[in-house]
């Protein structure tokens, strides 16, 4: 996996600028919407994107050691029990992927034990991860593979025709890796980033951020590789992979929740130029999620209040997304449609 | 036309809250989009609508006297020319509409002079309401009238099965009307409502203002159809009459922009419990708009500083409001799935 990211033409953003500016309606009165459209050209290169958009879910499922802590609400069994779920169709994630038009792909990149499901994309590079309070959840190589996994896949999607890549997750516990890499990265205390997740009650919540603070005290970082092998996980991996794949094929990716901010963080971490591959799909109400939206600069395109995961904000988003292109394709310019235009200000 | 809105049940409301705790999620992990769900079904008495969900768009296009006095950067001719792009399906809300699926119907309620062309509804109350300024804009059976226009149309579509109604509109310098409606039932003041609607520069801003406060200052209300009259226009009016329609069918309504919202203030004004009808699709950019979204305390579903109305901000948000239902009626519950129940705080 070799980290190189096309340089992006600002003509192509121009373009998009000029042409929106010549459709029927007052120019910049479709607002964020219009951003979205120039910023999709800007990284893709491609003014008139074929339409409706092929667009691509991932689910990485991973488990996690440190459940053992007591820092989630469910038993880790129902990471499985929701891979089934989500290859049956009946989870969140694919309910908004039928009413987005987007494909569901479901990946096992770190869960504990044997998943034998037709349809499932067999990519393990550690059985769970290890507590990192006791030890590190994973080994650099375990890392490092993660990573290739999100990377490939992109790659692969990229050349299956996906013009928007959506990454998801499932992992109970999941929560709780990611705020310590979150932490670890950005330098933030646990006390603003670790929350509820699934939904705890305040003495888990508690130990949860303990948890947190001793791992964060306990290791020394190297690098963003070395945050992920120790506190992080194989799905945050694979997402930061799917980031930085996309990226180098020139696939816009819409960061979900607050798993996916962590996997972004570690992509940021990485080639802070990935930030002009992104889109950010809604904030979570996971309660670090505000603070490091905040931090990275980025702007939701919806705030539903969802703290779900899976890709539902991502997927929700992606509606969005392509509105915004529909608009840009096939709006009338005020020559097509014989209107006049204005006399405007701004 | 009698207002007379049926009474809601609470249990329905239940009825969805008790569906949505048992899909395989978190407890009110999908946040907004669950209370859209919820207040989609005590509106409509249905926990199952069928999905997609017929939407339907009512641009309603009107003319505005006002326009002499310098209130707008486009020039009147511009409300006929965009009727022919809509019936073409080259304007913003046609391409939005087909994204989400919905119908667009264009409805001539108050153009100036004839419009000849298929597809158009022919409901005109008046060619072009007067400048306001100067006498009032329609008389009281003008006012009435678009009022019916709106009401009537709702009514048909609910016998034709439409489940979400979506109020559009055209007519070059409705947000001065629209601003001067505001005003006068809301008790707020010109310079916090009045706004650069479709971009005029300074010098225009200050002449709409003045406008709208002399008007508010010539004339003596007697009630909401009588500011309809005054200082309103037939677009105005016949969205007020649909959101009174909707609800009186239970067929929910989405607020737009800000004549929308103007519309919706009269209707508000008109029957209190309009309120338990409707969502707000966004937040306008124009000016006054997030002003009056607070005071009605209503929540937009998108905030993406659209100002181009038409029904764009609606149905983008209709895309939202589906997804909610169908996360109701497709996802598994947790029995199902056979996934295993957390143990939740919240």
């Amino acid at each position: 996996m070799e980290i190189r990211l096309p340089e992006l033409n600002r003509a192509d953003y121009e373009r998009a600028q000029k042409r929106l500016d010549n459709l029927t309606k007052p120019r910049g009165s479709l607002g964020y919407l219009e951003e979205l459209a120039k910023q999709y050209v800007y990284i893709t290169g491609e003014l008139f994107p074929q339409l409706p958009l092929k667009k691509r879910v991932y689910v990485f499922a991973g488990d996690h050691g440190v459940v053992e802590e007591g820092v989630s609400a469910y038993p880790p069994e129902v990471t499985k029990q929701m891979i089934y779920n989500f290859l049956a169709g009946g989870a969140g994630i694919n309910v908004i992927a039928r009413q987005a038009g987007a494909e569901v792909f479901v990946v096992d990149v770190g869960v504990a034990g044997e998943v034998q499901a037709e349809g499932l994309i067999k990519r393990k590079v550690c059985p769970g991860t290890r507590n990192f309070l006791k030890e590190p959840a994973m080994s650099r190589e375990e890392a490092q593979a993660s990573l290739e996994v999100g990377f490939e896949l992109a790659c692969q999607a990229a050349e299956e025709g996906v013009k928007l890549l959506l990454p998801g997750e499932m992992g109970i516990g999941n929560t709780t890796p990611s705020a310590a890499v979150i932490c670890a990265l950005l330098g933030e205390k646990p006390e603003d980033i670790v929350g509820r997740g699934t939904g705890i009650d305040d003495e888990a919540l508690k130990r949860k951020r303990e948890v947190v603070a001793q791992a964060l005290s306990r290791y020394k970082f190297d690098d963003p590789i070395d945050v992920l092998a120790k506190v992080g996980g194989a799905e945050i991996g694979a997402i930061a992979g799917l980031f930085l794949g996309g990226a180098s094929k020139r696939v816009p990716v819409i960061i979900d929740g607050f798993i996916s901010l962590a996997g972004y963080t570690i992509a940021q971490a990485l080639e802070p130029r990935i930030k002009e591959f992104v889109f950010l799909g809604h904030c979570s109400e996971e309660k670090g999620a505000a603070l490091v939206v905040k931090k990275l600069g980025l702007r939701p395109i919806v705030d539903l209040n969802l703290r779900l995961g899976e890709g539902t904000g991502a997927c929700l988003a992606s509606m969005i997304v392509e509105t915004a292109l529909r608009i840009l394709t096939e709006m009338a310019t005020f020559e097509d449609a014989g209107v006049t235009k204005g006399n405007e200000f701004d």
